[in-house]
């Protein structure tokens, strides 16, 4: 993998943790997703960048661990995805982005604005075939989830997943 | 609305259609999308722009609507969500992205690459307060679709929705 894409999100994300929670997340291997693979996510907040390279940058939680998530930042008990766990979501993406932008600059890459994506068991898809999409798992006792990464060049000859 | 930013998209959306499909398709009015509101969409594409403004372009499909689209792009009938017609749904907003381009760097703005969301009735929400999520219905008569613009300054004061 191209690891220059790659670190700013996962560093980005455990410095998130860090300082939000003190706590530091673990992640697990990348793996590659497939077209047609089920997932347990029930929200997504996904970042679209473009410039030198393209792509975008998924958060996926499943709605137990978002709502976990959310009680840990906002300090009253949450157990379903409501507008109050969105918005912690966004603001979890909108972090992560914040503290891989230096990164990003010197990379020429630029960030879109954080979407977020709600749905039992929604998927998903890639769809430029020059792109791939890459899971990240992160284990935290804040909760779990993913970092999905999408992007043009992510792949070198090395990888064989 | 701020037309500059809408137009292109609308334009690339209704000027895909007449060279795909040889028809030209009809938009309602635009509407707000409110942060709780239930849809019937099974399936998105979804651009991230970033430069001068942040932001996401969407196309949302019912199951049924995206399977009669494919039908009509790729000749064999589709009735389900298969990867043949999410592979359709990704061309269309990669030709949409296509005919706006040249609008869209007039006006300095990049667009991440495409990403479809699949997932029964999943809902797509605002996450920056800057932002505001906007709705075009539009009708053809190869299937029914909406427009989504989400983005920074989308609105001015005339706006009254």
């Amino acid at each position: 993998m191209n690891q220059a894409y790659v670190n700013p999100f996962i560093n980005a994300t455990i410095k998130l943790f860090e300082e939000i929670f003190h706590t530091t997340p673990v992640f697990g291997k990348p793996y590659l997703l497939k077209a047609n693979e089920t997932h347990n996510w029930d929200v997504s907040a996904m970042i679209g960048l473009a410039g030198e390279t393209q792509g975008a940058v998924i958060l996926a939680f499943s709605e137990e661990n978002a709502a976990k998530i959310a009680t840990a930042m906002i300090g009253s008990p949450k157990t379903a995805l409501d507008e109050d766990v969105t918005d912690v979501i966004g603001e979890l993406i909108n972090i992560v982005a914040g503290n891989a932008k230096k990164d990003l600059e010197q990379m020429r890459i630029l960030i879109s604005l954080p979407t977020i994506i709600t749905g039992s068991n929604h998927r998903i898809v890639k769809t430029d075939k020059a792109a791939v999409l890459v899971g990240i798992p992160f284990t935290s006792d804040k909760g779990d989830f993913q970092l999905l990464i999408s992007m043009q060049g992510l792949l070198t000859d090395e990888d064989n997943f």
